[in-house]
């Protein structure tokens, strides 16, 4: 955490890691999410701002960049390790205003395509597809771990 | 339009505007939206990259980062404008898969925050507010319109 920055109260994100820690630095940590918003989308990841900040542009331009420049670096990863439909990035915070990307590799079976993953579901979850995606997982998160951060 | 890029066939952002021009330059546009998609979110912007990528990590970062910036000088200006509660930024392009960014000023009385601006309403729309923050578009779209890009 940026040691200028206090810990918001109430807010999840200054207290709990949020997901499943992939990639930690002093300024930003890489999650893999955990639990019911993952059983669609199993390759759903978050890049969160380690400093309770709301606004992207709230950041200076040299921390923007470099919190973007990982974002990349996911996206690239997602993008090699499971040869996703889309990626999908989005930064919104209207719930938990602390700064941090969605990252999420869309595939044009998953329950919401071409819809956007916050919209209502538009067919079933493949069952077996989402099996075979999730044991691409460990592996996509340990490409993302070797990465120079 | 990137002149190495051809226009790709049935694509609308390579064929079209895509909404009320605010900034054109050689590599990219912004637009706001008209129509249906801005009833609920009048100050909703995107910023299009003129050649046709699909995801913005086929972009080399020099591209990336241009990109980024203007993005940035465009929640900067809504932020200074419009006060928003929340601004929300997403590349998604599952439907219209052109590299293009949305940038959407929130309000915590619009009707759907603080969910996405794709999930179901959550209330009414107010007319009232609505209509007032009409009638600060276009101040803030010659804010953006006067920046250097």
């Amino acid at each position: 955490m940026n040691p200028n920055t206090a810990a918001t109260p109430g807010c999840p994100l200054c207290h709990e890691v949020g997901g499943l820690l992939i990639v930690q630095t002093e300024q930003l940590r890489i999650i893999r999410v955990q639990g019911a918003e993952a059983e669609a989308f199993p390759a759903f990841y978050r890049v969160v701002w380690n400093a309770h900040v709301a606004e992207w542009t709230d950041l200076v331009p040299a921390e923007r960049s470099q919190l973007m420049q990982t974002v990349a670096k996911v996206e690239t990863v997602l993008r090699r390790a499971l040869q996703p439909t889309k990626v999908n990035l989005a930064s919104l915070g209207n719930l938990v205003p602390h700064l941090h990307w969605h990252v999420v590799a869309r595939f044009d079976w998953d329950n919401r395509f071409p819809a956007p993953v916050w919209a209502p579901p538009v067919r079933a979850n493949d069952d077996v597809r989402l099996a075979a995606l999730r044991d691409r997982l460990p592996a996509c998160d340990a490409a993302i771990a070797s990465l120079p951060f």
